[in-house]
């Protein structure tokens, strides 16, 4: 059925608060909401061309960086805004935060305002998971995890619900950090083993995963620690200044990425000359380039954080909310009975009779 | 003072609805507030250096579009989502609907989320004032006011208000939008007179206003129309593929505009040259270059609606909500006791003593 004249098409948008999107988690679970998550990824990733890309705009500062990260389909746009401030934690903030908009490409209505602080860490370790069920070796057990800041149990979670991974050997140079997240992992049936050094932690694993804080040129993995056969699954390295690998790594390995364009800038192949071969994991997970070819083979997911992962998990959200009916109504939008009569809403006429006090909102 | 470590920074965002900003032009009434609106518009566009600009980024679909525009200075970051969308009128919705938010750029925090729709109407509207205050000539009381939908009044009340235009002379193909204008503007002490066609709305006008609506290359005005000494306020050319003056307008006329590379893609401009000459606004209201230099010279002020706008509404929005303690705090961000453990707000030990259902949370 077609839309009949002047039907008024609600223009409420719903919202997601930390604690909607938390509540939602509790109720699902972790492990039920990073494979729900990494489905609602990989669908959006097989199905890349029907998507409107383009890299995020940034506006940068002396002390952090400010982004709007827009995508759209046919039907549904999505952006997000995102920083990033490595000073933020001495105010008792994070380093990142969110928040985005899931809107009508029909209409431009926002349907869906939600916080995307929590949920950027989870659809980040979604996409993680997925690219790894792809490129690293079936029957990985062993993970290295180098950087135990607020996204590390995200990663750890992922690996050991869409993986199997069993035990997870921790670096960090904040010693609290790492006990932070044996803390928080300890009833999860992970053995978690603190180690005293990176090459401690990534030697014998089967994946390593960087996810590092420092905004500068760092080598956290140098090549001589990598062994054949490693997947490596690089987050950190993911705004231009920011690396974590030797590009002696990235060179020894076969290099996937989510949107070439936008890894050239930001991710750790910022290194590497414009001609150095990578492969969108879109094609991988469509079956139309190799992933993995053989168990000696070292694979790397150059990992930056797309705008699609955000679209997945804001579609994501908006389903799951549905479903459990949380959030709540916000007037972004004016309801209005005659469209063309947006003045309607500060007419004094009509808030003089509410109001009785027509002289005040006509004073010159 | 510095901020001392681990001191909790609030993260609550204000909200401000339609409702909010409709009781908040009610309460300062209309002409303060295109008044004050204006001043805000004027302080920022005097310190045109200080801010990081950019064209907007825009996703373009069939029906329309939806826009991202941010801007930012050493201190306060905003962007603004908008949607254009002619059609929307047949089911009840405005064709522009916005929202926006205004940040900090030393932290990333988002401290201000508003409704954008009705500020939009009345930033543009007090733009328009600030241009022609700047640019029409001294004494000017007739305006010609072509295309009466959602944005007309706003611009009447702004021309009456800023520059004390006393008759204002109609045209709309749609004549229920001129009877709706009509009606909504009887008390206001403006004499408005009903026209039969744009050039008898035009003839003898002092300024010229342009706010049509169809998204293609349309002739509102021809330059047989435009008398020695007009100045034309051209607001509805405002995107690729969408203008309302014949080129000899242009060439008849001196040419300002708000951010050049912008206008060059969506002003009325669009049709001209790479090489036709402008002037950008922020030059003449610095006293940096002439506006208008003889009663007899045609000015044309090409609005598009630049970020800057939208920058200077929302922090007139912050202002005045602050003062009037209007508006509510939104959960946008989480609160963390320790920066580092986002992991903390699904920790599943956490909610199980809260909720009493550890297995549920906990659940493969």
């Amino acid at each position: 059925m077609k839309h009949p004249t002047l039907i008024q098409t609600p223009t409420q948008t719903q919202f997601l608060s930390v604690q909607d999107v938390a509540a939602l988690v509790s109720h699902a679970g972790i492990a039920a909401t990073l494979t729900r998550l990494a489905d609602y990824i990989l669908d959006d990733y097989r199905r890349w061309q029907d998507f409107d890309k383009c890299a995020r705009v940034a506006s940068h500062s002396p002390d952090g960086v400010i982004e709007l990260m827009p995508i759209a389909d046919a039907q549904t746009y999505a952006f997000k805004y995102v920083n990033g401030h490595p000073k933020n934690t001495r105010l008792g903030l994070p380093t990142v935060m969110a928040f985005g908009v899931l809107a009508d490409v029909a209409t431009g209505i926002p349907l869906l305002l939600s916080e995307l602080t929590l949920s950027t860490a989870l659809r980040t370790a979604a996409m993680s998971g997925v690219a790894a069920r792809a490129l690293a070796r079936p029957n990985s057990k062993t993970m290295a995890l180098i950087g135990n800041g607020a996204q590390a149990e995200f990663q750890a979670l992922a690996f050991h619900y869409l993986l199997g991974i069993e035990e997870i050997r921790l670096f960090d140079s904040d010693a609290l950090a790492t006990r932070k997240l044996m803390r928080n992992l300890q009833h999860t049936g992970l053995r978690l083993i603190a180690c005293s050094s990176i090459a401690q932690a990534v030697r014998g694993a089967d994946i390593v995963t960087t996810v590092t804080a420092d905004k500068s040129n760092a080598t956290i993995l140098s090549a001589d620690l990598i062994e054949p056969g490693m997947h490596i699954n690089g987050v950190g390295g993911d705004c231009p200044g920011k690396t974590e690998l030797h590009p002696d790594v990235l060179r020894a390995a076969s290099v996937f990425v989510q949107y070439e364009p936008q890894t050239r800038i930001e991710g750790d192949l910022q290194q590497m000359p414009a001609d150095f071969a990578v492969t969108e994991l879109w094609r991988v997970l469509r079956a139309e380039a190799p992933g993995r070819s053989s168990a000696a083979q070292i694979t790397l997911f150059d990992s930056v954080g797309f705008a699609l992962e955000d679209y997945s998990a804001l579609r994501y959200l908006r389903d799951v909310a549905f479903e459990l009916g949380l959030g709540q109504k916000l007037s972004l939008l004016p309801e209005l009975a005659n469209p063309k009569d947006l003045f309607s809403l500060i007419r004094p006429d009509a808030s003089a009779r509410a109001n009785a006090e027509p002289a005040l909102a006509w004073a010159a």
